[in-house]
């Protein structure tokens, strides 16, 4: 039974930081997937993937890495944050039941409260309350305005940990299906078009569904980037994005530059890319031979 | 260490020669990762994974059941061919050595020769003549040009069975790399616009390195098709392939209507497309979650 962590750090820059976060991952058992550092976001993202027990002991030597080495006070990037270990999403794979997620999003959320004293809210799939299920209502404010308020606030009450924030802020834990980050560049210096663009293609002002797009600055000269999260990358595939976001910037006479995934993408929300451009109307993931091999041994394992 | 073979019979039709064919490859240790059978060409390609020795008696298994159940001198179909198994490719996987594929394709062509009394041709890899390393070169003139000259001719000497022709043909034996095999629909029913393309795009006649193309005739209504293999998607991927013949197509005022894969395709092959769709220049296998997986299982038991 395999589960996915991709747990999110305020440090895309400091590459010792990014060391002893990669170090601390390795417990046996967890695999090290892949490691995405943006030194505009300054933020790194891993990609772990393991069996639950070591992955939740990985996830959670990550976050106390991260408390110990990150200070929130100091830290300014374009994506918005709310601690040192900001968001850790644990994600079923293959057939793996969502409940094994919520339930270690709860167990790892608790231990951060009791052992690292840091203020938890549990999202996503794992939410305790309806508001909860979206990051960003839990990172309304970022970490400076959850500063202000989380003593006062009941709405800012966290699920664990004391109502109070250290330098090292607070941390979501969650459950969620896979999703795929992914970041487009726009040939504009033009701040304004990036975010006139995100909120074209977003959900929460009746874009795409499933779709989260924020307009940020990035250091490369010339352009700006809208930053999104598929939530439902069967729902709406990157294609399916990026041919929206180039509609919303043409109507501001910008194009798109270029693209980045951020961390790893399911086949499954890759291929209508390929299938498109390849007039293979029925491309199925099945047809790729290193997925027909890992689904083959997957269920050859699930047999014994 | 694991090596594909992917048998080509002569039947796409009959589905219980199909189901036989399928059940013959049922050997313990071997995986069928993929069937498929096309009516028109009369043909079936069965995508079979495993380690060496049970691959080399589920592939020996399948010649067999085809050599029992096809007969040639009644087959018509749009693809050449020369047999009832009509070529059996081993491919080497992962960092398989093209050495092993190559004795795969010797013992199992020698096994034929012997046991079941079919000529056999090694080509790729494997083959000992300079001229057997293209497949067209072996089936020209087809079953029926061969059934005319293999008993006089030297040049079609086969390396292990009798210099004579039976019912069920000759089979091609070899190795080889991993190839894509793609077919693509053309918006007319002029034929000879399907062979002007295919010489546009294919190697032999200066078209795209690594590519074979023949023009075929269809029974859907409307359509022709191009018929082609990519041997080496590396050098010449699909994308590139679907773009040179919508260039040549447009040149007689057609257009491409659909594509097919047949069988499998390795990610390298179709990332170049979902890349170019999505604007990622940098999109690599490794950030394809199913891949990641695969590679990082496969280095952990080739640590062991």
């Amino acid at each position: 039974m395999l589960v996915e962590c991709v747990p999110n750090f305020s440090e895309g820059r400091d590459l010792a930081t990014i060391a002893a976060l990669q170090a601390a991952a390795a417990v046996p058992g967890v695999r090290l997937l892949d490691t995405h550092s943006d030194p505009d976001h300054h933020r790194t993202v891993l990609t772990l993937v393991g069996p639950p027990d070591p992955l939740a002991e990985a996830a959670f030597a990550t976050v106390r890495v991260a408390a110990e080495r990150i200070d929130l006070r100091r830290h300014r990037g374009v994506h918005p944050r709310i601690g040192a270990a900001d968001v850790v999403p644990f994600v079923p794979l293959g057939d793996t039941p969502m409940a094994v997620c919520v339930a270690l999003a709860e167990r790892v959320g608790e231990r951060i409260g009791r052992e690292l004293g840091l203020p938890v809210y549990l999202y996503g799939e794992a939410a305790r309350r309806p508001e909860r299920r979206a990051l960003p209502h839990i990172r309304r404010g970022e970490y400076e305005g959850l500063a202000a308020t989380i003593g006062r606030d009941p709405d800012r009450a966290p699920d664990f940990g004391p109502a109070a924030l250290g330098p090292a802020g607070a941390v979501a834990v969650g459950a969620r299906r896979p999703l795929v980050a992914f970041n487009i560049l726009l040939g504009t210096e033009d701040l304004a078009v990036a975010r006139a663009v995100a909120r074209a293609v977003r959900a929460s002002s009746g874009g795409l569904p499933a779709v989260q797009a924020i307009g940020v600055p990035v250091s490369r000269p010339g352009v700006v980037q809208v930053s999104l999260n598929l939530l439902d990358p069967q729902q709406t595939d990157p294609l399916a994005v990026v041919r929206a976001v180039a509609a919303a910037a043409a109507r501001h006479g910008v194009a798109i530059v270029e693209s980045e995934l951020v961390g790893l993408a399911p086949v499954a929300a890759l291929l209508p890319a390929a299938a498109a451009a390849l007039h293979l109307p029925r491309l199925q993931p099945r047809q790729v031979l290193e997925v027909a091999w890992a689904l083959a041994a997957a269920e050859h394992d699930g047999a014994h």
